[in-house]
């Protein structure tokens, strides 16, 4: 693996830092009303909860500014300003608590407007992400012919980056999103070729909602962070902000990169099987999201790959007609009925006195 | 992209064409008991609907050949025997009206019960897929302490296919599953340098259930078909095979590969938006699965991004307060309440008159 975000610059987003090989954090947005403080900051609370990192809170317009402060005096996590179209409301949000800028080089102005940015960032020392997206490209860029989607993505994020670098403003984080995957997959490697150092935000926009969304999400910030690339990650669903920081996690997972609950393997059961095996797997996977240990659990139907991958599991099951042979560190303990399979399973995983925490929390 | 799926040889299942550049197709398994024809049957129906165009259906004994054959003589789907075990139910099968068989070489004996299921699919014209597992490798790998997972999956699969060639037989498909994401990555990429000629099955096994076993097989699945490695894929869901299938389908679409249902694009609303897209866009995904066109369909949030996508789709809105803006070929065609988008998005993709038609069926 060419380890494209060892070589990325660290920098500072409230306590948590990101890029230079940091952990891959995974962030949300709030889709609350930025107006109403106490829903915004009961959402970041369950995203915490979730494993989320960094919280993103639009500012629509001037009348949430003050929310804006509260929100992040309050909030456990690190809030970054999202702003669109008034440069001054990034500009307020710098000395208001924002831990990071959120813009948007299609639509914040020229650049008069982003130096005022790029100054009350420098004076706050909170970086910038500059978030472009297909969708909001600037009219010179949307409209050139020559260029593919990825191409127009990348040329509006190396021309605010290089500005920003003339002006002495380094602490950049950048993102080149699509609604296509390929296109999203383009853009991302040829900006980490053309600027090695600065630190990606990875995400597919407008991805669609769960099921779609899920698999767009996974295919194009898995295959970017399995090349090495990407130091955050944000996955945009139609759909609660819970259910993002879920799959971001999925995806760490996934990679084997970070992990947080858990790992069941499970097959998917066929005319082999005579148990339940998706009631049982079901049941384990309810009963795992309580637990926060970083081993793996295999819960198998049959002989075929049952032992083999019981047997390399932390804690496994593999079951044969009514019943189920419990193995616990490549051994078989004993074999217990059907119904007493979870119990079984759970009791052997508590019992498992690992010393590793699980970050975050 | 390189497409290594464009040089693989063609072989051919039941009526479908495989590798050589065919589309990728789509397959999945029974989890009927195999025995219960009309429940399989039912199945294999269902599963047709859902696009999938090969199914697996398990061979657990020899009590369940006269129901296999019975079901090879009425599915609608290519069927393929599983064997396991014993290789005289994989010699029984391709009599029995099998489209494929699957042995596992970590399990099926030796070469020269291998040989007589070699001879058996040459006589019925049939091709086998040669499924090394890492639950099941054979005793001699699981043991080499020299080699890395992915390389002991490889070299399973190596020494069956070479054996495979020396008597002849090179109707083969390949596959060299593992739990693990990375393994797998690295087993299918090494398998696909060594023998490109040969049409290649994706999957990750025993993904696990719902979430995480779709987010798995989309990294696994996805990362490889982006590579222009693979030539069919199977996802593997502690759920029901129908969920397989439309997973399958989502990744085939993420990709831009292939295309069964129109493309939604929709964001994740935020603190800016100001209708409620969630439900309007789960209400529009539900109501474009009875839709078979091509057409890309954005349901946006709110004026950062929204103009820009809705524009681009073939049919979009582009939502304000209480309200949208109906856009359809890159026009603004009129403005609608709020409670009028969904039925207007729908009698605006209703009046495509697209003449493309979608595979499959």
């Amino acid at each position: 693996m060419n380890n494209a975000r060892d070589k990325t610059r660290q920098i500072r987003i409230g306590t948590l830092s990101l890029g230079g090989g940091s952990p891959v954090a995974v962030q949300s947005m709030l889709n609350t009303r930025t107006a109403d403080v106490t829903a915004c900051l009961n959402q970041i609370d369950a995203l915490r909860c979730q494993g989320c990192e960094i919280v993103r809170v639009a500012i629509p317009s001037s009348q949430h500014l003050a929310a804006f402060e509260q929100i992040c005096a309050l909030s456990p996590l690190p809030v970054v300003a999202d702003v669109h179209f008034d440069y001054r409301l990034a500009v307020a949000a710098s000395v208001q608590g924002a831990a990071k800028l959120r813009i948007n080089p299609g639509n914040i102005g020229g650049f008069d407007r982003l130096n005022a940015v790029l100054d009350a960032a420098h004076a706050a020392d909170i970086p910038i992400r500059i978030g472009v997206n297909a969708g909001s490209l600037a009219p010179r860029y949307q409209d050139d012919r020559r260029l593919s989607l990825a191409e127009k993505l990348v040329a509006s994020a190396l021309e605010f980056t290089e500005h920003c670098a003339l002006r002495g403003f380094e602490q950049l984080v950048l993102s080149v999103k699509a609604a296509s995957v390929p296109d999203t997959l383009a853009a991302y490697r040829s900006l980490s070729r053309e600027l090695p150092e600065f630190p990606l935000h990875l995400g597919i926009t407008e991805a669609g909602v769960s099921l779609a969304g899920t698999v767009k999400s996974a295919i194009g910030i898995g295959s970017l962070l399995e090349e090495g690339i990407g130091d955050t990650l944000r996955v945009s669903l139609t759909a609660s902000p819970l259910e993002e920081a879920r799959v971001g996690w999925e995806i760490l997972s996934a990679l084997e990169l970070r992990q947080r609950h858990p790992y069941l393997i499970s097959c998917p059961s066929c005319g082999r099987c005579e148990v339940d095996l998706i009631g049982i797997a079901t049941k384990v996977e309810q009963r795992l999201k309580e637990v926060q240990l970083p081993v793996t659990v295999a819960v198998m139907g049959c002989v075929v790959n049952g032992p083999g991958e019981a047997r390399r599991a932390d804690v496994g099951v593999a079951c044969g007609r009514g019943q189920g042979a419990i193995f616990k560190a490549g051994k078989v303990l004993y074999t217990v009925d059907e119904s007493q399979i979870v119990e079984a399973l759970l009791s052997e995983i508590a019992s498992l006195s690992l010393a590793q925490t699980v970050e975050p929390n």
